[in-house]
């Protein structure tokens, strides 16, 4: 791995959180890390580039809406991701296998990765009200068909082809081609998919050419702790330059916090890991004391797109008529462009009800700044052994918020689904 | 007016075209200017405070979607429209007015205010294919009745209610509230609405309260020279701060010089000059040279939305697939964000097709730019006594351009509706 380098700088003793540095052909990123995710090669709303008081370091770009649309040739001859979006910082890209559920299983029962979305209610729900979408994706030993989202037709990727997309579209990170299963999956499904995704692993490996991009294997096998054992172990032995921890997540939290305390401890500890799609508050202090370095999630920039605004008291949905007449910042002491600038949450409000795009722009540079900053926070706690106290500490004012009113505005913050 | 200075710098000396500075409480403006539209209080895409490098001097916002949302209330308790939208310099707000067309016979008959959409063949074909849509304005002498598009009730604006709510917007330039006739209206109705829109222009200026804005009455009359004439001298007579020119501006665009050849003589040669809604590049060389100072038009945005970019060689749809690959930015030598950046024309393509955000803008930065740069070359060209050497070769451009290729993406450069 000559253009990389991944150094731990700090770890915690009371955990398996740690501090450190991943150098990539494009700039180092300083971990613990949060990407975000620019689905179509743009950060929703956003102008990385003018936004230098937003902390962005490095974010993730999706292969199959590359793929279908503009189309990895097209990046690829204007020059890659890089140069196509006007970046010089790192870049990471998913390998295509989460719309393998996101637009299977997923979309057909409305269900997500992990958690709270998918409930036994929440299915008979779904059941009862007949709502099920179409299932767009079949899967075989080859690859992953797709209905594409373009022109309805169906276009297979494969191990080979996910890399080959991955080398035209030139991220510094890139992932293995993995089979993303349901929490609606069973034991016997789950078993051989695992074998599957397994065996394309080692035909990503093969497939690979460039050799200044790194390529992360991912860890899968549901909620079963021998399958998760079992995939952490095939995965890790593997000559990948770093790791991603996917697929189904367990029905809640506690589930998904087991998965990564059977898997962590399995994986080599000189090299990254990267928790695929996940990025809610309570997730990430959870998931960085149990050894992630890295995390994704579209989140904090969704939910700015529907008025769901994060401050350290909670989410507080900007929407409400109770922000009408409301003069002040989102939140005092946020050092957000939008707070900073002294943009009121009653123009937030009118501007997101009136669909204005800068109302987007405004709300998500504060969710953005809020997340980036929280990782920074998070950091320096490592560093000056105090992580611990800044976790308890920062979750519990979301839990006396969630006391104190019970209602959606002041929720604990979570995140349950990505795109 | 303490608050306001209107000072001629220098005058053309073969034609009526003129350089000026217009003192506001909130800053100057250099005329001839380009107003961008904010209809909601918001620059469509853009956070005109973090542009520096965009040329934006003052904007106009609109009364009647304001007046609807949030309401002027909220904004009068927010601190008026400068505390609002975080801006410090000088704004208009129209009067409402205009609706009065756009959503009254504009809307039901699917007209502009002037030029090639309305001809008899498009109304025609409008008629034939039954397309029209609900007229959702009443008139009479108090006032006009507009069905809200937030809840569908009939609520009135009147001249004293659109002043009180200009005045509770708190914009450094307020316009008189007058009825913006059709096209498609005759001589006699066209008549009495101007007799209806003089004497509102007298109870505006008995209404009028706030002695920081500057009040703007508006010359209506539609294409009949009489009328237009007749107006001019009413409307001039009066105490206003400076004078806009709207409603129908004929069929043609020679219809509307010939409509700003008669008006604008009368008009008193110390006052500031106004013509609403309009601002194609033709439109504003040939405003310009008839004596015309400032223009608001929201084409330069909305066009910019849908893929339309402006250059100096004509107007180019960036969505076509000839630019897929084009790595070029949108216009060589042009001193744009978007342009001195290095984003593709590529990028753009893919942005705009996949609906992103950040496509919108960068879009939008390009077509601002573009207007308010050649604002600043009009008024340079006028100090230095070559506005009509200007006028010949930058309007030679689109010319050669459209007779090249006979196509929409080289057509001359023209704006006919607006919001």
């Amino acid at each position: 791995m000559p253009f990389f380098n991944f150094k731990i700088v700090k770890k915690d003793s009371n955990s398996l959180a740690r501090a450190g540095i991943f150098i990539t052909p494009h700039g180092a990123i300083e971990t613990p890390a949060f990407l975000p995710v620019a689905t179509n090669a743009a950060l929703k709303g956003l102008n990385i580039n003018k936004h230098k008081s937003l902390p962005i370091r490095v974010f993730i770009a999706n292969t199959y809406h590359l793929w279908q649309r503009p189309g990895d040739g097209v990046i690829k001859k204007i020059g890659g991701l890089h140069k196509f979006m006007n970046w010089d910082g790192p870049i990471f890209t998913d390998s295509g296998g989460f719309q393998a559920f996101s637009l299977g299983c997923g979309r057909e029962q409305g269900v997500g990765k992990i958690g709270s979305v998918f409930t036994d209610e929440n299915v008979n729900c779904v059941e009862k009200n007949n709502v099920k979408r179409e299932n767009l994706v079949k899967i075989n030993e080859k690859g992953i068909k797709f209905r594409s989202f373009i022109d309805g037709s169906w276009q297979e990727l494969t191990p080979e082809k996910s890399i080959k997309i991955q080398e035209n579209l030139g991220a510094d990170v890139i992932f293995a081609f993995d089979e993303c299963t349901s929490p609606t999956h069973d034991y016997k499904y789950t078993k051989d998919s695992l074998d599957r995704t397994h065996g394309w692993a080692e035909r990503c490996l093969k497939a690979k050419a460039r050799n200044d991009q790194a390529l992360f294997g991912i860890v899968q096998g549901g909620v079963w702790k021998d399958l998760r054992m079992k995939s952490a172990r095939f995965i890790s032995r593997l000559p990948f330059d770093g790791f991603g921890i996917g697929g189904s997540l367990g029905k809640s939290k506690k589930d998904m916090y087991n998965i990564l305390d059977w898997v962590v401890p399995l994986l080599p500890e000189n090299k990254q890991r990267h928790l695929l799609g996940i990025g809610g508050v309570e997730d990430i202090f959870e998931g960085i004391s149990r050894g992630v370095d890295t995390f994704d999630c579209a989140s904090p920039t969704k939910e700015a797109r529907h008025g769901t605004l994060w401050t350290k008291g909670g989410k507080i949905n900007i929407r409400k008529a109770i922000y009408k007449n409301d003069k002040k910042p989102i939140e005092k002491k946020c050092g957000c462009f939008t707070c900073l600038n002294g943009f009121s949450r009653a123009y937030l409000r009118h501007l997101l009800n009136a669909g204005e795009i800068l109302g987007y722009e405004l709300a998500i540079l504060h969710n953005l700044y809020f997340v980036l900053n929280l990782m920074k926070e998070i950091r320096e706690s490592i560093i000056n052994n105090n992580f611990d106290k800044l976790k308890s500490s920062f979750l519990k004012n979301f839990k006396i918020c969630f006391a104190a009113t019970r209602s959606q505005q002041c929720r604990r913050v979570g995140s349950w689904r990505d795109d």
